[in-house]
């Protein structure tokens, strides 16, 4: 396919001429696709169907005696389940807090202790130095700028690189004593799907901020959601951040949400010693003990590291095929055209892609009357609000591959129309 | 027994001489017993125990449909879980939300967002309008006091009365627009036993308040735990708030921590239209959904409200004998006395005992050398502080019968050790 850009301008009518019928064909089919969310298909869920009965009659008591089934035990969350995830986030056992459903909580209140009582090294509670200010590698997640925002800390993005955060602009930024954190999603980061690379992990963990209690909120969502045959390795933040004289810097987030259940599995931190303390202080007003059957229900099933691999593995083998769709019909739709740009995950939830300039509103809005929903334009980014209205976040993980491949055509024949309807604007004033 | 404070000195001697006899040779059992918490026995525990296989296979559906497995779904939680505790919260199913294993963490989440965020009908964030204060019905629950205090809100201390807190002294402390709340525990109350009178939720629900945003913290922990076979009543404190203008006033919290599961149950919270929609709102941010696999598996187990009572009355049944085992052993040991008062509960899970002013510590400290814990004195208070020295929180539900008698034997023996110790000096001090 030609470049649409330098396209003479009747072929250029010619081809739009055609992509409005394909578009339209597409349209008469009434979908209904949804690739809003980054939610796991139901043969992906099925896989953990054995907790279902899990633990099993008379099957209650933890490893170290615990009765799950009542109060009291040990606040971080039980050992064995703690081990079979201390691989995953890079921190020994005694450094994991397992606790709830889902790792946006455990941010939640990470954020709102802070917010409230202060954190180690700090000079009280962050919400006395009102405003703070956060740094977000954009695109990102809409729900930890959502978070954040909502509790009126400043959100102020940074461009990501396709192997982490533009570090030198973080340094820069992070020198500001009102920057208190950075959002990071450090592995097949969502949308993007890049891998923060060891040097980028090093000058993060080892840069001077202007603030003594600046933290990463170093969210490993998917730390362990391959697409590949290699498990790519992700730099310990941890030990770089102790290696570095700044071992409290970094809070860890995971959760079984996209391995086992999603909002039925569990969420995890991980950090320093005197982080870990400090979580368990705070939310020892909040908590008598997290869900110890939930977590024994998970070691039951899981059995252990390898087991969890082996789990994730199925999961691969059914996402992978969704993904290789959604390369092939970009590939084929968007190829050469030079008004898109995506990338080919090698783990992770989502497809980035990224659409002439001014054009992703347009390309969301023409999807969505073809029946197919993608994540709203803007929402990857802080505010909502893309500043060159050009990323659009494909998540196709919950329908089928044959669905995929037609949400996937349906957006790129979107991004088409609308990229060769502003091509086509623009030759008209030039011609004028 | 005749009085001992009124006992002539040689007989008052003699007497303790008994006691000491008495306590000498419970020590030398070595006892262990620990009374401290509200922790359901392994017998309670176990009459839930079809929720360890529960789902079962193949079930994971909703009532209207939500795959529990998968994300998304109502921010208020199942439907027909909702329906089953309707009427132990008084509200319809709409106002309430099941989210979490806990009450104690709805509890310190609705805090957290009024403080960071306000709440309906307020003027913004509490945390702007530092400090602030909440009244504290005391003896009351130590979680609730460190919860506040923990985040800074001063603790203001409001006498019982044996039908609910003093409302005289409430409507007057109210009046004071730094007060934004009020710890309830309104039906069995930790750890007097108490149930609020009509008239008493009634002005409470209608009394003007100084913060036109001041809310009612309404811990009703023990709704359905009756340990007659009267199943008391509690007036509705959400009509009763609507009903006198105050629509948002009451936030209803309780769980089925003490019905099925201690930690591995469900909390709720219940409340008024506006306040729900502000608590969803908030909790937007930090869930994407609450653990509905765990809400469709109580739901299959207990079925309905007729199934709830089935159940907490299995409760009853275990309970009650230990209760009045105390009853006995205090009426023998203490009646009449004259130095001590204590309460023959019709619900919840404590029965508190006043011993003569100045003596608790040191009763408590008496009973843990015979090896018998209970809740360390002063923590039923504001700072764990008791003025008097005097209230004592036992715990009778997790020891068997015959340990719960020799418990209550220890705690008794060691009252009178402590009052007849300074029974004695004072009439040194008076024969000097």
């Amino acid at each position: 396919m030609p470049d649409l850009r330098s396209m003479p301008i009747a072929e250029l009518h010619a081809y739009r001429e055609s992509v409005e019928q394909r578009y339209t064909a597409l349209k008469e089919r009434r979908l209904s696709l949804n690739l809003t969310r980054g939610k796991p298909s139901d043969e992906q869920i099925a896989l953990s169907d054995a907790l279902l009965s899990l633990p099993g009659p008379g099957d209650y008591t933890a490893a170290d005696g615990t009765d799950c089934r009542n109060y009291f035990g040990s606040p971080n969350g039980l050992l064995e389940t703690r081990q079979i995830f201390a691989g995953m986030l890079g921190a020994p056992p005694e450094q994991i807090v397992i606790d709830g459903v889902s790792s946006i909580a455990l941010m939640h209140d990470a954020l709102t202790y802070a917010l409230l009582t202060g954190v180690p090294g700090g000079r009280g509670p962050w919400s006395a130095e009102a405003p703070i200010a956060f740094l977000c590698p954009s695109p990102g997640y809409d729900r930890h700028f959502a978070l954040t925002e909502g509790y009126g800390v400043k959100l102020v993005p940074v461009a990501l690189t396709g192997h982490g955060p533009d570090v030198d602009e973080v340094e820069r930024l992070a020198a500001d004593p009102a920057v208190k954190g950075m959002w990071c999603v450090p592995k097949y980061s969502n949308p993007t799907g890049e891998i923060y690379a060891p040097e980028t992990v090093k000058r993060l963990a080892s840069m001077r901020t202007g603030a003594a209690d600046f933290r990463l909120f170093w969210d490993n969502a998917y730390g362990v959601h391959h697409l590949t045959e290699t498990r790519h390795e992700l730099a310990n933040v941890l030990e770089a951040c102790a290696r570095h004289g700044n071992p409290d810097r970094a809070l860890v987030f995971g959760s079984t949400s996209k391995i086992t259940y999603g909002g039925a599995g569990l969420g995890m931190f991980a950090s320093s010693p005197a982080n870990v303390a400090w979580f368990l202080d705070r939310r020892s007003r909040q908590s008598i003990g997290p869900d110890k059957l939930n977590q024994l229900r998970h070691a039951r099933f899981l059995r252990d590291e390898a087991g969890l691999h082996r789990l994730t593995d199925a999961h691969r083998a059914i996402l992978a095929p969704k993904f290789r769709r959604v390369q092939e019909v970009l590939g084929d739709l968007l190829g050469g055209t030079g008004v898109a740009t995506w990338t080919d995950p090698a783990g992770g939830y989502f497809v980035s892609l990224d659409v002439m300039d001014g054009t992703a509103k347009r390309t969301v809005e023409l999807a969505k009357q073809a029946g197919i929903q993608v994540t709203p334009a803007g929402r990857t980014f802080p505010y909502g609000k893309d500043p060159l209205d050009r990323n659009i976040r494909i998540a196709p993980s919950y329908p089928d591959v044959a669905e995929v491949g037609l949400a996937a055509e349906g957006v790129a024949l979107s991004a088409l129309l609308a990229a060769t309807e502003i091509l086509l604007q623009q030759r008209a004033v030039t011609a004028r």
